[in-house]
């Protein structure tokens, strides 16, 4: 499938602030990046970082002004619809270095807080199948409800309320995975079909030995999905990150099937 | 300075479980390992991997019955106290990948919620002033209490409370400097002088161009600390993480002083 | 039935403190207190008050050295198996004035964050039905584990955790209830057949127009229940408030059937 | 000071839902009630109920389409600015049953947490100096930044970002009281030259033998305070506590000198 991504970004600054942006679509086997151009008007030079684990691209600017960043990319994405129900949990004592991190409790996911919930609910599902359990779980029993969560809200936060947008069904699809002792991180996408357009975020879980990708929303089909950055939680794949404070004043996000 | 580190683990395991015990010690430019050996009783396999950032090594096993885990190393230390106060605070549009991760907030560090209070309290002052005095605050302001705090406890909850132990000293130093744009992350150590011997935990800020050691709790100098791992926070540096359920029996640490 | 209470509390006070006591049974139309005696030594005079919404007495006094307090009673509880089934939910805007401070959430019972749950686990039962439901879903799905929470532990934390204490059963109980717009109030009681002895806390919810015992852990047959005091949550119904320090020597509770 | 109040609330109610209105001036020693006037229109027969602790009325009823409440009342302040830094603080033990509940942590007061911070911050203090050191630490330390709470803040949560609205002051107020052992509740209001007119909350403390008000955020003199309603914390004060959903239309208050 060949997708062309329009991104635009009007922020306005009072003062001067620095910015990293994270709108970039990662290389990757499942994904061949084409072409892609990243534009940013109202700011100082661009500096491109890599992402976490080796994943996409960053960007740090000063912003100033009025802000006007724009990035268009087109990417080839062949991603098999996956079935993991029958891939196997890793032992924990194999895992390889990389992926420990995405073993531990974070900011937004207090995995540490649903052992006994998860052993109860999905302990006697083997392999796939029991991450496949837990997002039809997340699916049926917390509804998604536009504006019921903020950017203090955690997995346990969304757990009481039973509501929450698809970064609650993120964190609640991660932390239940780490509770079970299955690494999981969060990836910041772009969404075929995905309806209003959005910065969406996924989930990745280690199973075997490699990261498979799970949506917990059912929001957009994963076939269409284009990745950017991962990180433990949202905060460390928020596609921008303003260290002061703008305004917004025009935000938008096109994905379109050219093919 | 040179130490020696004699570090014995029993613990009762009543069903097997995997381990990952993160008790080496680093080698580092300022802190020379001269030899060290890790024997492991009572399970299976060790499987070292690295630490976080490159930093130190972990090992996995499966533990079974009556573990008994011995650690013993020599090392020469040779760290300056540093004299941080001049060091500048480096912008954050400068900083380089690796080092993006210690500015968000972690499970245990809130950073988000702090903002206000760190700029309020911490704003006037430049550089490592600006750490300086959040560690004498820190000290000032957060009684060491053994018992007052627990595994659950946030930097939240000691700022609340007003008490804690080194967990939630480094803790917050940790998320003051985040709150302040200041990357900051935890390391395990080994201490010299240290009453009762324990693994404390310290924090690392990010000035100028590299990490700099921190203490928060002022219990024992500096200069004779040896680091382990380092992390986001507590949980991701702890000397031993259990998946499962394990009884203490004896746990002993010892640092010696050889010169 | 006929029973005997017995109670010994002594603690050390290595400082003089305030204590409010709330040991003494209420006299209530189906618990008739047929004779009790309260006798504290190592405390100044006492000064009877009377408990929240002028059910039963507490007593304040100041410690000094050692605590010795010694509470006997002799209660005839004539109290049928009450089938709450079908008594109806009394409409908001008939509820009487006394009654409404139990519709809040409290420090313990976080009412106002489970509207949701409560609404699609429970929303579709009427009257005493819906809140024998909700007893019957805190039996199953909270596990009764000692020493899993503590005196911070609020119900949204048991309701994450999956575990609790009677304390805690009964903070879920009061929670779900008001989350419905039932009032729901805590009490304390003494409980014939309770191992091990203990104050346990129940629940009375408000249907029809009365107070309604309800028990979500089971632990002991309602029919044997002795109350002394009710309130919001937990705090207010205490057996024992200290203010200050002390250090507990022994205590004991016995409840003896004598017909 | 004679002052003229004039409140309309209008909503719109898609389905039918209970209401419990508490805008009604309470008649007090210090606050003459000359006369007022409560009408509804759009609900059901208006069921009158006294307030907490006797004091005010509230007003059930069941509102259906659009709500129009009016409220009209001139009352006669006579309250001479208060002295209260030499009042006494009362021992607890000598505390009345009907003051006793407000000595305990409520939803948004967790005063449990606060023991150690007040008592280093305010403990050297003594009566009524202790509340006054506490009231002007939070006017000094917690800024007023509209929008910067929400229905869900704690007091825990304000002292920690450092900000918050009169909600929030008067919750810190009444849990530092509470830390320091000294009952504290709140107190819904009008206030006279208020800008913009709201609903503000007050605190009253209990001192010597009475409760005395106390202002935490200075936004108006309370000379010009006229009082509704007495709670735990906001949620018992609230002036429109909604059973259901409700969409706002205009609200307006207006409180006016006559002499």
């Amino acid at each position: 499938m060949r997708l062309r991504i329009d991104v635009a970004l009007d922020y306005r600054f009072a003062e001067p602030a620095d910015v990293l942006l994270a709108v970039e679509v990662a290389q990757l086997p499942d994904q061949r990046l084409i072409s892609d151009l990243l534009t940013v008007g109202g700011a100082g030079p661009l500096r491109p970082i890599i992402g976490e684990d080796g994943i996409g691209r960053r960007t740090w600017f000063r912003a100033e002004g009025t802000l006007q960043a724009r990035y268009e990319a087109e990417v080839e994405v062949e991603r098999p619809a996956p079935d993991i129900s029958t891939l196997p949990i890793a032992a924990l004592r194999d895992l390889p270095a990389e992926v420990v991190p995405y073993l531990w409790p974070s900011r937004y996911c207090e995995a540490d807080r649903f052992d006994a919930f998860v052993e109860r609910r999905f302990g006697a599902l083997e392999g796939g199948a029991r991450i496949l359990a837990m997002a039809e779980w997340i699916r049926a029993e917390i509804d998604y409800v536009r504006g019921s969560s903020n950017s203090a809200t955690t997995a346990a936060d969304a757990f009481v309320a039973r509501q929450g947008v698809c970064r609650d069904h993120a964190h609640l699809m991660a932390t239940f995975a780490r509770a079970a002792g299955i690494p999981a991180r969060l990836v910041s996408a772009y969404a075929h079909k995905l309806e209003p357009p959005d910065f969406p975020a996924l989930v990745e879980v280690w199973l075997g030995d490699s990261w498979q990708l799970v949506d917990a929303t059912a929001l957009a089909p994963l076939e269409g999905a284009v990745r950017n950055c991962v990180g433990r939680d949202a905060t460390d794949i928020a596609f921008m990150s303003i260290f002061g404070t703008a305004e917004l004043v025009e935000q938008n996000v096109a994905v379109q099937r050219l093919d």
